[in-house]
């Protein structure tokens, strides 16, 4: 059995996996780490005190892997820096959980073990080269190529966010700093905000599908811009990258029978001729449990 | 001896090389392709007759490698399509050549091979990842990604020149049929047609940084702009790859004192906080012998 972690800002997600990717048991505990004054040992403290726990109820746990919002030296645990948690720099966060709880650990990236959980056991199966973008409160992204994960020279990659989408006169201001992003389009949390923009109520990106639904033409406008945005994205990424599958995971998916003919409109507009018509944009089948499938994949 | 070639739409330029990268003799040739009519059986024609002819003149040639303007299906040799020979489709070049001239032929598109070249003999060397742009007529691309080339699923990576930089009111059209491409903005070509849009002066993009370096303010002004456009694509690259060294070769790099501090200071306003000031631009050392080295390369 292998012990499964994503890690949130405020949210864990644990569960007890089996090698063959079936969730066992899986649990969220509440815990603060998006608190810019929580110390490297307070962190290795907090998450080892959880999986202490989670190892002593079921004996069988062999090793954990783990996904985290941050950026790590190729596969080594090393989390070169994480940008909502900016006080940590160069820790050996695998080596050091490990030396806590006493058994294996792997930590990558949470986009990226997304990814490597889709292409395991998702809708990514199967295809040896991957793009998976995860649509949350941010976006990010997770690469495959060759059937390995690509982490970049500095942990990186893939920071599929922020592509800039819209760079005319008034782009919309993004959490990078930087303004036109994708991300500030079709997020999450760009949905509910241009939502609330248009319309006045603030609600969340899934009532808003279902509003849009519903025929609420405000609703039906964000989610087909938030298509649009995307699409023009991975048009972008496709054009570097030259590869055919595409899959997305995440709250906003609930939208898909409006997002994805948004998105192919928007793609097949935006790909130069060769390359139309090759790149299936998929959506996850295993939506919120990728990650946890992933940082298992990683021990596994 | 290796024979190596570029090929271009009218011109072939060829050179006799050691396996240790020295170019023993460098010859032009004349030679029409770009005619849509040529056929696959003529093309294979042309070539083999001005291989066989240098092949005659230098006794010691053991292998012939090419760069040609298509997409090739990984490493097989075989020209899966080309923009400028649409009548060519998933042709077997490097086998009907190497039937044609009786020794072994290795062929790969003409930007990832000057890729190659800069990466094993020019600013790129050490490097294990690469991003090399070349900008002549058109902007292409070729990465190396782990000291490998990479071709993407369909031999059709890194069309860098196809990044979309602008996407305001009125975007340049590309001749990929698309607007706001880079190219429509930085290629030779695209300075040359906007210094005579604004100066009614009609000239080449190596005159056109002269009168640049000679106060020119129309000339310093498009110089700029194709460096701001330039950065911004290398930043969207970046954001996906996170590699760190990036090179450039073609004629508008003679603007170099100009385009690089142009390069620098949009692809740092674009990069996220944590890439910035990690990217190295550096021009190339080889500049347009790139693509003979780096076919050379593919067989030595």
């Amino acid at each position: 059995m292998i012990l499964a972690a994503d890690v949130g800002g405020t949210n864990i997600r644990s569960a007890v996996i089996t090698s063959h990717g079936e969730i066992v048991q899986e649990l969220r505990s509440r815990i603060s780490l998006g608190d810019r004054d929580v110390s490297e040992n307070e962190l290795i403290e907090k998450l080892s005190a959880l999986f202490d726990e989670i190892i002593r109820k079921h004996g069988s746990i062999s090793a954990i892997g783990i996904g985290f919002p941050g950026f790590f030296s190729g596969s080594s645990g090393i989390l070169v820096s994480s940008p909502n948690l900016p006080q940590l720099h160069n820790v050996n966060l695998a080596g050091k959980l490990s030396a806590a709880v006493n058994i294996p650990v792997s930590i990558q990236n949470d986009a990226l073990c997304a990814a490597i959980g889709e292409h395991r056991f998702g809708a990514g199966k199967g295809h040896s080269n991957l793009l998976h973008i995860t649509l949350g409160t941010g976006i990010g992204g997770g690469l495959i190529l060759n059937n390995t994960p690509y982490t970049g020279e500095g942990g990186m990659a893939m920071e599929f966010g922020h592509l800039r989408v819209v760079n005319s006169d008034s782009p919309r201001s993004c959490g990078c700093g930087g303004s036109g992003c994708v991300e500030a389009y079709a997020s999450a949390t760009a949905v509910s905000e241009r939502y609330f923009e248009l319309s006045g109520i603030q609600t969340d990106a899934r009532d808003i599908y279902e509003r849009a639904c519903k025929g609420d033409s405000q609703a039906i406008r964000i989610i087909e811009s938030a298509g649009h945005c995307l699409g023009m994205a991975i048009a972008e990424a496709t054009k570097l990258l030259d590869i055919h599958t595409i899959t997305i995971s995440g709250g906003v998916t609930g939208a898909w029978p409006l997002l994805h003919p948004a998105i192919i409109s928007s793609l097949d507009a935006n790909l130069i001729p060769p390359l139309k018509g090759r790149v299936s944009v998929l959506r996850s089948t295993l939506d919120d449990s990728a990650g946890l499938l992933g940082a298992a994949a990683l021990v596994s």
